[in-house]
């Protein structure tokens, strides 16, 4: 276990971008997180300093007791002694929840090496366990969150119960305590304008359509995060069949609207494509909106064979670098640190320079 | 005298655009135009063909018997055996008018080969003389303009009156017959948000703003075209001398809107530039008004310093290249001939890529 500082995750990309994974011109990453509790601890909302400083001691110790986190190479942030912007950087890599960053003391996040699973301690519940993975590969990020989960119960005693399941802070956690979800790219069904009925009849099977940040973000770069709703009196493999089967389904609808704007109007296509790279390339103030948008352009040129000269696993790391708190890490000491738009800019240029 | 087809115009660029003259960072080129009549000839409006036909020969006559013209080399052409697209380009490269082009019968149109200088025959005047050249240089384009008066006067008797001076179709152009211009560049004003009050203060001075295609397209491209108004009461020397010194003023207004621009906001004119410069460097589809704002934009950027490695004169060819008549011409017979605006973002993408 290390007690880490940010820059250590700054020296390598996000692995979940790595563009590595099942259906990847599409699916962008697989992500579970469970929710779970400790018998006789209250929640973090009802607990006082003293009660939540035991919770983060007990989990410390089973996270300490398994080489399922990345063992001694585990990292350790306790947020209370991190500066505001560095608690940002670790929201804008999914690592942790506005919520978890925004009342830091006495909580603790564990994050295994390459970032593929983390612990938040004493957010809304007491542990919160993420698994993530590049592609569409829901299964194996159950695996994975799976094994996490049993091997850290071995030193937890998890708060449950037999009819209801695993008991978490709000009720709409009760049961499986899982949430499970895909990102996906669907800039075809965007430019067809057929989204708006997507996310309808996505709606209709209870579960929740999101953006890339979360809540009221839905439709940035073009990117829809696809999660289940229902906790309670479903199993956790039905839950992730039924997801599965959707996204499985959204997967053939997106690539069949890419092809059809391909045969139909192709120009309008590889001008989405061109301006979006003219854009990255040559444009000196770009806002966190049009970064965005323009990525999501060049994706689908790269993903549609239209721009075959540039390598897309670069690009994707630009998703996480032209966030405003990355850019402010990485701004410090330029001389442009004083307009993100500016650096911003600044950063995608030299990136597609470098690829060009 | 040579029976020309404009494709002996579309070998060359248009000699005005080459940025040779005086001020071409702000001023494009400067023009003047003579409206004449012959003693004897109804206006054109009032002819009948044969009369029609009559001034034709007689102006025929006249410009062949001078060198003023190029001589043997004197381009002519009798829209009534053109195409309406081959009319349309003379339009475009501002040999002809609208007016001229629409109601082809019984017309001519004498070029000399570096298009400096045009006759248009029994256009609202029986004689409309023009002669235009790069950058600001209006008393040169007097001197020519003269030249080619006078010599064409040997042969012809004009309607003169003592008291009013040429005697011409529409009484706002009764006395010198003189319209002279300057198309300016001023993106400097535009971006600065003082164009309005710029062309307000034109306006009381008694001068007209245009824009680069005449009334009613002020703005394209940041292109305005200054004249003078009144042609009564004051000699050809005293207006040219009041719009120099307008001119002049505009000039350095635009100098300093730009040298504030660069000193307050530099980052926002690269971006505009930069953006400009990846629109027609990579989009796929162009319309009329992008490609003129993308080529202003690129302009200012080569101006300012902030562009030295594009060749601005090859550049300059685009405005004119871009119009609908020239693409159409240039179309034929390639794939994309039936969507101008895939086919100007080719022509612009291709200019630009062997430009870089």
């Amino acid at each position: 276990m290390i007690n880490a500082a940010v820059d250590e995750l700054l020296k390598n990309p996000v692995s979940f971008l790595d563009d590595s994974g099942p259906d990847d011109d599409i699916a962008i990453s697989s992500r579970i997180r469970l929710a779970r509790n400790l018998k006789d601890h209250p929640f973090p909302v009802a607990a006082n300093n003293e009660e939540l400083n035991n919770i983060c001691e007990t989990i410390t110790f089973a996270a300490g007791n398994t080489d399922a986190l990345g063992g001694e190479n585990m990292l350790l942030f306790a947020p209370e002694n991190m500066s505001e912007l560095d608690r940002e950087i670790l929201l804008e890599r999914r690592l942790a929840s506005r919520e978890f960053i925004n009342t830091p003391e006495a909580r603790r996040l564990f994050v295994c090496p390459d970032e593929g699973c983390s612990l938040m301690v004493n957010e809304e519940d007491q542990l919160r366990i993420q698994t993530i993975r590049p592609g569409f590969q829901l299964r194996k990020v159950w695996q994975d969150i799976n094994y996490i989960d049993d091997e850290l119960s071995k030193n937890l005693d998890y708060a449950f119960d037999d009819q209801l399941g695993y008991l978490t802070c709000c009720p709409t956690n009760v049961g499986t305590g899982m949430r499970a979800s895909v990102m996906l790219h669907l800039p075809g069904l965007v430019l067809a304008g057929q989204i708006g009925a997507t996310i309808q009849g996505i709606g209709k099977l209870h579960l929740a359509v999101r953006g890339i940040f979360g809540e009221g973000t839905a439709n940035s770069g073009n990117l829809f995060q696809i999660s289940n709703q229902n906790t309670l009196g479903e199993s956790e493999s039905k839950i992730i069949e039924e997801l599965d089967s959707v996204i499985r389904q959204l997967i053939l609808q997106e690539k069949h609207a890419r092809r059809t704007l391909l045969e139909n109007d192709r120009f309008s296509v590889l001008d989405h494509v061109g301006r979006s790279y003219g854009l990255l390339r040559h444009s000196y103030k770009l806002t966190f909106e049009e970064a965005l948008h323009s990525l999501s352009g060049l994706r689908i040129g790269v993903d549609m064979g239209l721009f075959n000269t540039i390598d897309i696993h670069k690009v994707n790391e630009l998703f996480i670098d032209i966030g405003p708190a990355h850019l402010r890490k990485n701004a410090a000491g330029s001389e442009n640190n004083d307009d993100l738009d500016v650096f911003r800019a600044a950063v995608c240029r030299e990136k597609l320079r470098q690829l060009s």
